[in-house]
């Protein structure tokens, strides 16, 4: 617990401000007790922890914009949350700060067959859209592992993705337009309905800013027919480097599929007394690859992708005759996060993205991790683009576990910049990797994000110190790389 | 010409700005004389032209900071161009500024077929990334008519689009990477061959800002596989209503296109005698409707658009039966504005969006548009996506038509900003649509164009006075709409 709770100057602050925010919400929209702020105190990240000092739940736009008046006028930071499944701790709350909550956001504008859109507010949870569109035959595509309970306006935050991104695109492919409340108070539209919008892109730029640049109020999704067929095969492999390699031969061969995974032995046999998917538990590597479309092209693109998968070494193949099957098969996949947290204490999961190519070669490297940190690493991850979720598996109550975990995940994400990837594919920067920041980007690329944050946010106001890390801090960051040698983990304080 | 060029203060200022990139660059790369600066002085946009003070040449990547440097601290505004194909005067030059010409930055770095990347200098043409790739059985999918003839760097600068960007996407979705100087001197990078990149987004906010935020000096783009098999349905309709609805109908029935283009008689009886591509000069509306993949997913998409079309009222469907055919089919549409070229004195593109559904009501509005102002229309139009390229037929030597060009332009734009639409598609704000953006936008939205701008270029030195109109010059603007009671035309200097 925050010694801060105890100071009286802080709790006069907190009266304050939960103060000025009753002026301008529903009492029952405004929580200061420390029992009713303890459920925000964090995200999916959930090894660091701190409760806000008040939360605010607006139910409508205007009540937004007066929150973030309120805010800006006694200068609080404000951390907006979604549904706070983000495992990056970017919904993570700030002990002086104000915790905006979109939950109350909820509503289903509309959704229109003709253009294929729905108009959403931030707190739709992401399968409500595909839900509401169904009647239609459309769906919305990114579909992140959470999206029973993550909402669209996470997504935004987040630039979320999903098993089937490979084909379908993250968030920003899939979102049209958004409203906006800035700090500023002003109401403002980004994106449009067309293919392109005259003036900057800044839609793009506010997706996956995660909450620094405003509070978006209203989302334009695009919806995609559902396809009136799909499949998956699923394909076993001897070892991990034999089914890496056949996924570089499946992209080779000009095929894109609608999902292509990969999940390790460890990972398989994690999720399988947990799902019941049916998984072949003796396969070193198991690869998911599903085809949708018409009936013809389904057929032909799981009969050429089979063939591509047999002459790359897999060791079994299996296609799923039926949807229910389908949907099994992918149920282990979606299920890898809470299996990791139903076999082990605590996990860690990792993020990064390499290119297809350096597939074989990282995972190589994160075998001999395991022996170097005496730790277990379940490897699930979306092949097809790269995007690596290396789930560390270890006990918070044994004494260096946490620390070794954290600087095993480090390695790894200083392995995927190595071969020249990205230290985050979807789950963002948050807490979590701030440091790693430093170590992806210059000085003039850093000062750029902020210069933009900046004009949007010249008070600093919105989720402070994540995301982007300051000059300075990457300044002290690079004195500690050069003193321990290996990149280490973000130095954050737990509560 | 400019007065401006008669004035010794001018001469003067001249001579020292050339001197000073005489110093930086070498001496073939400074062009200086009115006789050399002359074949920079417009785009595709001729109606307005302007000798630009210098024309700078830069050869690499650190002659273009050389010549920024120059720039800050003489503080000269910089005009960047790539080919000046462009149609909306994003690169028409300023009476005292430098034009920053991209073309002798026109290497192809590498083509990765692994990777399904290419590196590329600014200056190379669209179309010569694909010759580059295609040995590899790839291509950069978007296609502006331009293609031959413009750059990756004017893509970038407009978002450029093409036939086939329904299915493909425009530009933004098809650049990975980016690497830009920018106006301070920094060589920064934006994007990167992930699917997604930590960080702000600041590569999508880049493509498409009409030069505002700095010079690229290296674009990554993703390269795709070349279909098996392309084919192109021509459909021939009685009336133009009838060839509209059709086109919501091929959207509705769930297919997605390779190609879906719209010309009515007025563009095909143009176009037919320069390019001899078969049209049905008979029909009031032709659709071209392509569909690509392998041979099975091909047959199938044709047979389903064919029925669809049919059914929709068609009267003649032809589909073409080999490669040279379906080129030929195509080449009627990419050539109209040449053809528009050949058999009147002047016209003006227009490149507004609606919402589809509003296809057959805005076409309506442009056939009495034609009677009003006394003036030819020809549509082309990407169909698909509901882009609009009417092109106003007019003759400048006539007293009063390119006045009343115009107002039939800024009453096409008007009509489509009623109906939920933009005022620009892909061929960028520029000149041209400046005032029209007081239309589309808010003064808050706006002031966040501007604020991001001052980001990147805090000087204003870049591109000034294009893409994004100033609030006093909106409010002016404002002033005359009230005034005039129509949306006026862009009020510019002509030479």
């Amino acid at each position: 617990m925050s010694t801060l709770t105890a100071n009286p100057d802080f709790e006069q602050r907190r009266r304050d401000v939960a103060a000025a925010l009753c002026a301008v919400l529903p009492p029952h929209c405004v929580l200061s007790r420390l029992e009713d702020t303890r459920p925000y105190e964090c995200d999916g990240l959930s090894a660091y922890r701190q409760p806000p000092m008040v939360v605010a739940l607006p139910e409508d736009e205007s009540q937004v914009a007066a929150v973030l008046e309120v805010c800006r006028t006694l200068n609080v930071p404000v951390v907006p949350r979604g549904a706070g499944t983000g495992l990056s701790g970017g919904a993570m709350p700030i002990a002086q700060g104000v915790v905006l909550s979109t939950a109350k956001l909820n509503r289903i504008v509309r959704v229109d067959p003709y253009a294929r859109t729905a108009v959403v507010q931030p707190g739709v949870r992401n399968l409500a859209i595909s839900e509401a569109a169904a009647p239609h035959g459309l769906y919305y595509a990114p579909d992140p592992s959470s999206q029973i309970a993550c909402t669209i306006g996470g997504n935004v935050a987040e630039n979320s993705g999903g098993v089937h991104c490979l084909k379908y695109g993250l968030t920003v492919h899939n979102v049209l337009r958004a409203r906006v409340v800035t700090i500023e108070g002003d109401v403002i539209e980004l994106g449009g309905e067309a293919l392109d919008a005259p003036g900057l892109d800044l839609l793009a730029v506010f997706i996956g800013s995660e909450g620094m640049l405003g509070i978006v109020t209203e989302v334009t999704v695009k919806l995609v027919p559902k396809p009136a067929v799909a499949r998956v095969i699923m394909a076993s492999f001897a070892d991990v480097v034999t089914g890496a390699n056949a996924v570089a031969r499946v992209i080779a061969a000009g095929i894109i599929p609608a999902g292509l995974e990969m999940m390790d032995q460890t990972s398989s046999r994690m999720v399988e007394p947990f799902v019941h998917a049916g998984y072949d538990l003796d396969a070193a590597a198991i690869l998911l690859c599903e085809a949708d479309g018409t009936l013809d092209e389904v057929e032909d693109e799981i009969a050429r992708m089979a063939a591509v998968l047999r002459d790359a070494g897999a060791s079994a193949i299996a296609v799923s005759t039926s949807e229910e099957e389908r949907l099994r098969f992918w149920s282990g996949r979606k299920n890898a996060f809470p299996a990791a947290g139903r076999i082990s204490p605590d996990y860690y999961c990792m993020d990064g993205t390499i290119p297809r190519k350096n597939l074989a070669q990282v995972l190589a490297g994160i075998a001999q991790m395991e022996v170097k940190y005496g730790l277990r690493c379940a490897n699930v991850f979306h092949a097809g683009d790269g995007n690596l979720h290396p789930l560390i598996l270890f006990d918070a109550n044994q004494p260096d576990e946490l620390a070794r975990a954290e600087a095993f995940g480090a390695d790894i994400l200083a392995l995927c910049v190595a071969v020249g990837g990205t230290i985050t594919g979807e789950h963002g920067v948050g807490i979590e990797k701030i440091d790693s920041m430093c170590v992806q980007f210059k000085p003039a690329e850093l000062a750029a994000f902020f210069a933009v944050k900046r004009a949007f946010d010249p008070l600093a106001l919105l989720n402070p110190d994540k995301a982007i890390p300051t000059l300075h801090r990457c300044a002290e960051f690079g004195r500690m790389r050069v003193t321990n040698g290996v990149l280490p983990h973000a130095n954050l304080p737990r509560f």
